[in-house]
């Protein structure tokens, strides 16, 4: 594809996660153009639509896939449509971005996947937490050997507050909505994959989404291939705001990542001394993220290269968190083997 | 003027600056369009227009200010031009952002704003600064009273390295070409006006601005009308990078705000504990208030209110930094009002 | 006992730890008086009181209980002559200062808890850490309710390097030398009891570790009674330094706290921003909490009050210990209570 | 003198600073004894004694001067005293650790130092600040030239609260009572003797403290020989605490040091982060560097060296505090030569 010619997309799903690739799609990326958008929600897809000077807006997104003028997808649309849109796409052979998670169910991530084998069309999945500058350092240094070999990896990630409860009833799961981040962060950040999961947790923050038969505090081992030992502590409601720490130790030092904050200041006065709480959520704190992740799709698009998170690195995360809940419930560690025979 | 019409700014000056603001107004700022550039160098004026899809490029910056489709301009040409194209675009009714300094000269800078006054139009100054979340933050902590009396203001500002020896010489010296942000930043954030200066500099970092007639190394001590004492250290050379920080220490209390930096790692090793240095100069350190002080330009022109740093408050600064080289060549305590009678 | 008198003190032990109790004893406590060293090494008790100025060196202990004149006694010797000591010292009716562990054998600690209860001496164990004012401050914090209901610990627990493998042989393993102290810690901030453990290890530090059937690197995760998750991670080997950071989570807030420094030194230089390590080892970490449990142990003898670290306070981490052995041999979480039956 | 006799020492002086040096005399310095207390207020005396287990009290000083089996004295008395004790003492042969200032008066002070001189016993004045692990810290990385050549300095010096207006009234003024710390540390650190001085002042904390003739608030500038120019904030009110900071930027990079805390902690909590004020005032910021500067006094009578803190360098930072309150009457810089002529 020639690099003077924009490489145009159409956007399925207008809601929260949809507006920001709309708009970065639209405003921040050179060399790329928001061609239509689709939403079931035709109302939706029209504002979204009108707001970013986008031309056509519609509520099937197969309209947009059957348009030979587009090369691409951004996939936003609830999870249990992302396999089939996947598969309709790698038909009419666009490049697929997809959010995560690609699906709950193992044999549609599977179909879909092999879809795109067969198509040779490009899909990356959205876990955009890799292209935050802070989580790349820290992978930086540990591919530099800066640290040596790892040895333990500790992942906070907690949320200011809850989803609804409707959401929460949707979700997956705490694993599969909150914690497949973490799960792909472990993966990415130590460079090798988990072999075994424990996990203790419980629900601390609220009855009912135990009543949905979730839970909403956790800590989770991971043993990796490699031998090192990850830990993630997740919480759905953190009240100082969206917690995002990351530390990779190892046999020659140790790298920390720290929540980012709106501003630097510190007061100090007779009752002590005061900063910022971390930037309240995901918007806030990883808008530089979507940017770059969608950034690297259109590279690999031009370049014919593979994106940065592929098909299977959308896979291995679900897979975890099927362990994590298995663990979770027979209270016990599982191999991950366990699923993959 | 309507908020549904998009508010079209013609940009003259495709230099460094102008590139910020020529991106920034056409692509950061919704219901704004960047209708036209300028440029004395038009191949500048034309590359940037091609860069940023921008209809019409031209090499006479009178051009933009005759269409009268234009609403406003953005002044970023050398300094010795603004003050004459202030005027002019006054006579065409055009709105105007004038990047600082206005100029060096009292008097052209007195036509210009009195130019400004009659015509009505809006008048602001392109001190960004002020629209950094950080001064910002200490400004509103200021104004909330919540460090009671401001004391003592210490402002610390030093550029990574030295501009050019070229670009120093007709720079105006570094209190009109650098530290006039301080000055603005110091009015800014204590909200009082400066009555006295004292100046002492030197030349350590280049002999060669020395012999150019500047210095490149100062500290200076402000006295407020209303009794607070404030410093401004400022060096062209920070090794370690562009060095920001400001804070008020008062009756109650004291805020201080850090560097930003490009990640918040901290590396843990043998030899000791490491972390990020600050944001490399302006253009990284900056991002967000060039884009801030445009919105809040385009906002005084849509609700036709004063804009938030005004002709005058682009005078102010010019006067303390006349003072400034009377105290250093004399050696002694210059009251601004030395320059005021 | 009369508050003017001094509390004399007899010194088992003038190993390592012992000398630490020593120099405090003799110099730092004001109304104790340090009166007799006993080491099975007469050569290590008499060049310790010599340098103490303290009057009576011997080489056995028991010249120590059956003096008179002497009110209490710490007992810094090998951990497998702690249970045996403390039955002889209650017998003479001293109160007791016991190192930790008291022993790796319940049934030891069993007799030396019966034995001190029967004669109704002050029996406090050195769990040291409790009285570092970083991690006072965060049980104050916790008991406060400033955090809310726990609901998350994190324990961050590594040395800067491994002692001597003749020392790791007996050392009863690293849950019984090492994480002892967090198991204590963790009971200690979260005032809840320790229900289950799961430990996930291995030998990442020195394969001579493990041929000496220990390991040197571990993630262990502890359910409480009270419903609280908290994980804690060692290594025998932080080349940074001593790595002894905690934190609490909960529904209202967290409490961190950080290492500690020689100095808050930060150097900015142009390969980038670097500061001091933590400080090196206990010695040089703890120096002041040392001085802090013998002057409470002091005070609760003179109040004949219970010290803030009790037999029972000894004996659990001990238990937790064990089963923190069996979890990682087997594989599963283990409850403590598999134990207490 | 040989190493193996202790290095017996005289108290003079049983106030706040006198406590101080009695306790780490008796207490913390190993080879030195505390033999004798004397005060003006003899219960003074007898009650620190006592606390101590000093055997001798007395009211006048004399009585310790003429005992032959003293080696050394402290002199904590009131200022107007130093000089002439510091001529008695020499008389007798004595060593002399004296409290900043020597006096207020330059040929009283001269007088002083020329009998030690003559007398060739070893004199070292009470500037602790130069044994605190911060500033020494600064000082090791400026002479090992870690950050090139200096070329701005920056003292934030300012006191939790303001003393007694009684004793504002005989403290000659902040300059000589308070920054003279400041004076010393600039030199110190710098490695360089101030050449010129100007200072802006004022009072802003106590309208009292104008009344008794004095400032509380002040910004000084010094340029310094080697061309590098230092300020120094001062307040006699920091209402967060004893804020003791310090800043050196050089040719090749920047070292700064911060606040010391009582702890680590972090708390983060809905209304923001919060953290510890500032240790709150010398005695619990500079307990080490009391006995740090004792231990090498010490050290310079047992080697016969000179001591780190010489007569001169008591003198200099009195005639920079004189030529402070020049300047501020003045309003104009004043240069150190015009005292030294």
């Amino acid at each position: 594809m020639s690099t003077l010619k924009n490489v145009r997309f159409g956007l399925i799903g207008a809601g929260r996660i949809g507006k920001i690739h709309g708009e970065n799609l639209s405003t921040r990326l050179p060399g790329v153009e928001l061609a239509a958008i689709a939403d079931v929600n035709l109302t939706a897809a029209r504002d979204l639509s009108h707001k970013l000077h986008v031309p056509a807006a519609y509520s099937d997104y197969q309209t947009i896939l059957s348009d030979g003028a587009i090369d691409a997808v951004a996939v936003c649309s609830s999870t249990d449509t992302h396999a089939q849109i996947i598969i309709e796409a790698t038909a009419q052979g666009k490049h697929i971005f997809c959010e995560k998670p690609i699906d709950h169910n193992l044999e549609k991530i599977d179909a879909a996947l092999e879809a795109v084998e067969k198509a040779g069309v490009k899909l990356q999945i959205g876990f955009n937490r890799r292209f935050d500058p802070n989580f790349r350092k820290v992978r930086e240094m540990v591919a530099e050997g800066k640290i040596g070999k790892p040895h333990i990896l500790r992942i906070t990630s907690r949320d200011p507050a809850p989803p609804p409860i409707d959401y929460i009833r949707v979700s997956g799961g705490i694993f599969l909505d909150m914690t497949i981040h973490d799960f792909d962060m472990a993966r990415y950040l130590v460079g090798s994959e988990v072999r075994e999961i424990y996990v203790a947790g419980g629900v601390m923050v609220d009855p009912q989404i135990g009543e949905a038969g979730d839970i909403d505090t956790a800590v989770i081992t991971l043993q990796f291939e490699n031998g090192a030992i990850g830990v993630i502590d997740n919480s759905r409601q953190a009240v100082y705001g969206y917690d995002q720490r990351v530390e990779v130790f190892g046999s020659d030092g140790m790298v920390t990542v720290l929540n980012n904050t709106p501003d630097t200041h510190i007061y100090s006065a007779v009752d002590g001394v005061h900063s910022s709480k971390p930037l309240y959520f995901f918007l806030e704190r990883y808008t530089e993220s979507f940017i770059a992740e969608m950034k690297e799709f259109v590279k690999s698009i031009r370049d014919d290269s593979t994106p940065p998170v592929t098909g299977i690195d959308g896979r291995i995360p679900v897979v975890i968190g099927m362990a994590a809940w298995k663990s979770y419930q027979e209270r016990r560690p599982v191999l991950i083997s366990e699923f993959t025979q």
